[in-house]
């Protein structure tokens, strides 16, 4: 549509949460404590509906769709991705005024249009997903100043926006297209980050140091490589030999690996070429100097090495 | 040697810092804050050892390893790794009672051997590293609690316990063949983290987002994953598609990889493969989903994808 004024028309609209989950949980108790009366928490079973609608003082609590309160003018479904289809068809049968109701859902990799059955109804339908770590033991609070990654039509992005700046988040409007990629990112920063974290620690686990001690050794240099970072640009924040060019130390780190853990030898050597580009990106590290790290991976790359003991896929 | 006691007579034995660098201011701020009397800060410029002298109530600064005060029990080289043998030879020049003396250097690459040409004359040789990302602007605070890792004979790592201790730190007694291993998991630990936030934030700069955004989008989603880790083990805190055995958004992730981001296929495949292995060690893959997921890796990087524009190591 062409023109349209502020979506909704009073400051805190009145918000029904599908989904007692981690992320509705999260989101409810912050729409609480901004001011949104919470109309209804609707879950598939009635003990989380009942439990999440109490903390958030809702006035109806429900295990079905059909008792979707009159009175809401933004619906946050807060499912799994691989529900979502089927939550979109089953309130679709539900009589409501869609026209005046702006409908969201909070997954990260689908598109607004996984809600078009609803859209059809009049609805606006709206990707609204929190760029945070969220899990049953999340502080609310951590949802406070984060990104909210908004997609779907002009109007419906209009009210994301408006939720997102009463909830006192920030936002980035994506196109349906651009979605895959933003996820993607998202994905990589915490879910390789975990593993990463991962691969540190078997590194030391291998060296016999105990497994509440290795994450007790990683967890400040990870806080203050987090905290110089922030400080800096992702060039500069770069130390170490792969920055310095100091092949005698890569060389020892490659003979570590080839002797007590091949098998990390190609996750290894591709972040240390990353690494490298990052560092002539910044100016630290001269390409001629790079050649020589990336000839060093190449050659821990493809050198014969014993046969790993077991692989990937299979170890479990 | 077979027997010995308390290295150090004096609860605070006299601390002379060489270097005046990042690690070298650090460490003498948190020497003098606990209680430790710096004897003297020697640095290669003399005004590099005043400032650091005046800063934590030095007796004496020099720009010469002729300086080393008599009353020195602990000397703490903070120098970078390609001048420690130069500077342990420059050491072993100077007149001293170097049986009386423990000498460490702060080096996480180098063994404590690389100061033999003062174990020669009766030193006790040390490494000393501290597990933490230490930087001009670090808060010396930053050094509590954290891990100290130590090499070197006996008497001299009981010194570095000693010291670790009454600094507040802990500490990892290595071997040296152990410390290349240490040293590489430290490595990855700071510098791969970077790496990876820098390719998160090259696949968000793929959109538009802009460099400040960028990294205000990552820091929530990182410091989130790290809290939750911080509560659970790795393979708990791995959330997203690669542990739900998610294909439809892998695939997705996949085709916005070749279609936008094709220099980033080799890092991403491996470590959607390291994810993949702590994602089925953890008991939430079952291994025929995750045969499935490295299917995906393995025909994402072996399908001929379009030329990639530039390369690693020649575009800076």
């Amino acid at each position: 549509m062409a023109v349209y004024a502020s979506v909704f028309k009073e400051a805190r609209p009145g918000v029904t949460v599908v989904g007692a989950g981690a992320v509705g949980r999260v989101l409810a108790l912050r729409l609480r404590a901004h001011g949104y009366p919470i109309r209804a928490v609707l879950s598939r079973t009635r003990s989380g509906a009942d439990a999440l609608a109490r903390e958030v003082e809702a006035a109806r609590a429900s295990d079905s769709l059909r008792d979707l309160p009159d009175t809401t003018r933004f619906l946050l479904v807060c499912v799994p991705d691989d529900e979502l289809p089927r939550v979109a068809d089953d309130l679709a049968r539900v009589r409501h005024d869609w026209q005046g109701t702006v409908v969201a859902h909070v997954s990260g990799a689908l598109p607004a249009s996984v809600l078009d059955p609803l859209a059809d109804l009049g609805a606006d339908v709206l990707s609204f997903h929190p760029l945070q770590t969220i899990t049953r033991q999340s502080d609310p609070a951590a949802l406070d100043d984060i990104y909210v990654g908004l997609e779907g039509q002009a109007k419906a992005v209009a009210a994301g926006i408006e939720l997102a700046v009463g909830l006192g988040m920030r936002y980035l409007v994506l196109s349906a297209a651009a979605k895959a990629r933003y996820h993607l990112a998202a994905s990589m920063a915490s879910n390789f980050f975990v593993t990463l974290m991962g691969l540190v620690q078997e590194t030391l686990l291998s060296l016999d140091i105990d497994r509440a001690d290795s994450f007790a050794v990683i967890e400040p240099l990870v806080q203050g490589t987090l905290a110089y970072r922030a400080a800096s640009s992702p060039e500069h924040a770069l130390t170490g030999p792969d920055v310095r060019g100091d092949l005698d130390t890569l060389r020892r780190h490659a003979l570590a690996l080839r002797q007590h853990l091949p098998h990390l030898i190609p996750v290894y050597s591709a972040l240390t070429v990353e690494t490298t580009r990052l560092a002539v990106r910044s100016g630290a590290l001269d390409p001629a100097a790079a050649e020589d790290v990336l000839g060093l991976m190449q050659r821990l790359v493809n050198v014969p090495r014993p046969a790993t003991p077991r692989r990937t896929g299979t170890d479990g």
